[in-house]
Parts: C-alpha cells; sequence; structure tokens
C-alpha cells in the first residue's frame, strides 16, 4: 500500500479527515511527520529542518483559511546534540513568528532516523474547504511554483546555502486569511500543483482547464531546469511548495487580489470535469512516498 | 545530552513548556513521539500502539486537569500495511472514545522505523500545574503503579497477550477533571512515581516525604517481581504508567475521593525539602530514554 492508498484509507475511515485539517469546535489541528533520509537533503541545517516542519504544518492550517495560533514538535534523532536543538528550536521559532503562532514546546526522543513530527494550531469559524469549487469560478495559486524542486536541485549541486534559503519557504497563513472570504475551496499545494488540482477536482467533483503559460514559475527553477520539460516537471510535479491553491468566483479576484499579500495567478477555469492543461490530461503525479 | 537535559534545555528556551502540555488561549496540547525499539516491545500489537500511543498524549491532558476533545497521530512504518494501519486506527479511536475525546485523522509516512507521534488536545479554563504544591498537603495517586513494568515483564516471558492488555492502559482524563477543583499540583507518572515526586519538588519548590507500603502496587507486580526490591522498583522507578500524581490539602481528601471514579491513595506528605520515601532519600531515577 503507497501512502496515497494508505491516506485515502485513513479518510474513509475518519469522517473528519481528507481535508488540509481537522476541525473540533472552530479549533483547526493538523500534524505532520518528516524523516531524515525522505525530507531533508543532505546539507539541510537543523535551523532549516525546524522552520520547514513546523511551516509544513502551518501551511495546512492556512490552507483551511483559518489563523494560526500555535505550533508543537517532537523531535527525534539518534543522539540529542545541544547545538543541533538549538538551531531546530531558533527554525521552528521564527517560522511561527512569522505568521504570527507561538511556538509552545514538544517531546524529544532518540529514535533511529532524524525524525520531526510537527503540529499546528488555529482558528477559524469558517473553514474553507476542498469541496466547495464550481464550474465556472477561476482556480489561482499564491506566490510562485517550483521553489522546494529548485532547492533539491541546489543541494544536488552541492549549493547547500542556496538549498537551505529555498527550503525555508513563507507558510501562507496572511494569504490564506485574505483568501476565506472569497474562495470557494482551497488547500496547499503540498504535493504539487498536478495532484492538488485532482484532489480538488475529486473533492468538489468538478474539473480543471489550466494553462501552462498562465502557471507561475519560481526563479530558481530557472537555474536548475535542463529544458522546457523539466521545468514544467520541477514547477508542476515536484510540489512541497506550500503555496495556496484555491477557485474564486471570477468576480472576486480583484478583491481577493488586493486583499492578499503576495502574488495571486488566475491559472485556469473550474470546468464540469477532467483536469488538463493546455487542452491535454494533466496527470495525477507529483511527490509520493513510497 | 540525554533526554532529561535536553528537555530541561527545551523548558528553558519556552516559557510554556515544562508542564505536561502547553496551553493556548485555552487550548490544551500536548505531543508526544513513541518508537518501535524504545516503546514497543516485540509482540505489541498495533492496535496497542495506537491505545498507548494516543493514551499518552491524553494523559497529558488528564494532568492538567483538562477535558480532552481531540486527537491526531502521525503514522510512519517501513512498510504500510493495510490491516496495521486498521488496528492502529481501531485502537487509537478506542482510547480517544474510552476518555470522550474524538480521533480526528493524521498522517501516515514511510520510515525506517515504526513510528508514531500523537497529539492531544483539550480544553481548561483553569489547568492544574505542577508548581502549586505547599508544605502540609498531602501527595495522592490515582489506580495503582507498576503497571507498565509487569506489562514490560509479560512481554520479556513471551506472554503477548497479558503484555498487550497491561500496556493499553486507561488515561485517567475523568479522575483528571475531578481532581482539578482541589488538587494545588498534579502531573502524570509517565517516568515513574520517584522522578514524578523529583519533578513536582522542582516545580512547587518543596519536598515529599513518602511511605512505601502506602503506595498502591498494582496486582501484576506480583506476579513478576522477583523479590521485594524488584518490586518496589518496578512500581516506583520504571514508570510509564500514566497514573495521576498530585498533591491536596488534607481537607480536600474526602471530596476528591468522592468525586474521583478511580482510587485515589494518599501515599505521603508535602515538606519544605528533600524526596524521602521511608525517612531515606529517595533516588532520583526513573526511566529515561538514552
Amino acid at each position: 500500500m503507497d501512502e496515497r492508498s494508505a491516506l485515502r484509507r485513513l479518510a474513509a475511515a475518519l469522517p473528519a479527515a481528507g481535508d488540509d485539517a481537522a476541525i473540533v469546535d472552530g479549533v483547526v489541528v493538523t500534524t505532520d511527520m518528516l524523516h531524515e533520509t525522505t525530507d531533508f537533503p543532505a546539507g539541510t541545517t537543523r535551523y532549516t529542518a525546524g522552520w520547514r516542519a513546523i511551516g509544513a504544518s502551518l501551511s495546512d492550517v492556512a490552507a483551511m483559511g483559518a489563523e494560526a495560533t500555535a505550533a508543537v514538535a517532537a523531535y527525534a534523532a539518534p543522539s540529542l546534540v545541544e547545538t543541533e536543538l538549538d538551531d531546530f528550536l531558533a527554525g521552528a521559532k521564527a517560522v511561527c513568528t512569522a505568521v504570527g503562532a507561538e511556538y509552545v514546546g514538544g517531546d524529544l526522543d532518540t529514535g533511529t532516523e532524524f525524525t520531526v513530527a510537527s503540529t499546528a494550531l488555529g482558528e477559524t469559524d469558517e473553514p474553507v474547504r476542498r469541496s466547495g469549487a464550481k464550474p465556472g469560478d477561476v482556480v489561482c495559486v499564491t506566490g510562485r511554483l517550483g521553489r522546494t524542486a529548485a532547492g533539491l536541485r541546489a543541494f544536488e549541486a552541492g549549493d547547500v546555502e542556496r538549498g537551505n534559503d529555498l527550503f525555508r519557504f513563507p507558510p501562507r497563513v496572511a494569504a490564506g486569511r485574505a483568501l476565506a472570504p472569497h474562495a470557494t475551496a482551497m488547500m496547499d499545494s503540498s504535493d504539487g500543483l498536478a495532484r492538488s488540482l485532482h484532489q480538488l477536482a475529486a473533492a468538489s467533483e468538478v474539473g480543471f482547464d489550466v494553462v501552462w503559460s498562465d502557471v507561475p514559475v519560481h526563479s530558481a527553477v530557472d537555474d536548475y531546469a535542463t529544458d522546457a520539460t523539466d521545468r514544467r516537471e520541477l514547477a508542476t510535479a515536484v510540489g512541497e511548495d506550500f503555496e495556496l491553491v484555491c477557485t474564486l468566483p471570477p468576480a472576486a479576484v480583484a478583491a481577493a487580489r488586493e486583499a492578499v499579500p503576495v502574488s495571486l495567478s488566475v491559472v485556469g477555469d473550474v470546468t464540469a470535469n477532467g483536469v488538463r492543461m493546455d487542452g491535454e490530461p494533466l496527470a495525477d503525479e507529483g511527490y509520493t512516498h513510497e
């Protein structure tokens, strides 16, 4: 069973699951586990790991259109090294500060592999789900895509400083709050644009027609892409960018753009069915842990 | 740096840490990570693992005197096996149901070792901290101690069914709620009675005089203890029992006993300083992951 099948099983077993985060009495809660071998390339600093692990959970809070209030983490490593722990905590606190949340501690343990489980909390009375997109809406993304894909290439190329810089993404909490009154559906792009569109399509029972030339590509992608095909892959299929993908009624785009503190790009239209890019079926491919 | 030094460092860096759980705007949050090699002896079922991992976090909510509202878990294993995942979810949901909380999903991942990171949420307007014990109070424990120590011996002896049964402890959420109006300080006994007393002593700046013959010992301990010294070790130093250790003004004991749905044993007195059992210094020893 791969992770996607397992997640479907989990979602089926738990009515509250299947969105970016669960909501209990207005409290948003989401948890993620990251591992050194799959999530932190060689050269990732503990500061970056703390930022990125907590940031991934804060991104799920953002995707619900919620305010982020707090985060905790459980940290395990083969040995607990004081400087590493201090760096991790500094990164965890910095990303919380960046979105107005409070880092309130966690658990420490030894384990065979460096592993971080992060949990973020948020608050909202009107969460934005994945299931509200309607044909006639447009689909938008915040920021630019491919940042993590470029970061992975930077680490591969031995450019550790740039890799770390690209890996410390800004969670889009303020953008999610600003989009919440307008968006009909929203999620984060943690599995890549292509897979996010398929997930929104399934949850909302709609389709998408996306225009590749309208997809905003992160400038770092151009430094590492080997050709046009590779560039498109990096921007749409690698994922872990933690930008927001949302649908809006066309009439709401101007007001949403005004309210959102980052760029908001219209990349296509919501249709009755099928997920297409430039008229061709867009494969449901992205980042899957096997 | 062992786990205790690391936790002290974490507590010093984070004002909100250092208790059983953090509190943000009345929401109690706590997270724990458990690993196969250190926390789940061979023979532990995934049902038991789900119960125990979530139960450990619910116990931290109980130790704050809070209502338990929800729990999530991140689950990692070398391969995601459908029956194992189903069993884990069933155990996680059962322990939530047992304390009136809702299991609301989580994250799945592959990793080199079976690992569970659990997070529990609760609500309280008046949390019970570790820092309120006063000389003249008495110190009490819920239930009986040594259940996990006996469970470990059961697994060692190959009595897997009994080991699993002993490992599925009942989190003391209802007891914690009932004790909250009376207790001056409270924590759970996850590190063993001896270490819990030292932690309460440090947080409250007090001491304890405990009477060994008043310590309630779990009946299973007698099935596995090799002699009287071993019996005392199993009951006081192994820990992971997740009972509550609290201090009460003597005048409140009768009302607390009336309100608490499990047994409540007075095991000693709060003093000005020093942690003693039967007049002898009680070593600050217990369960420490190295």
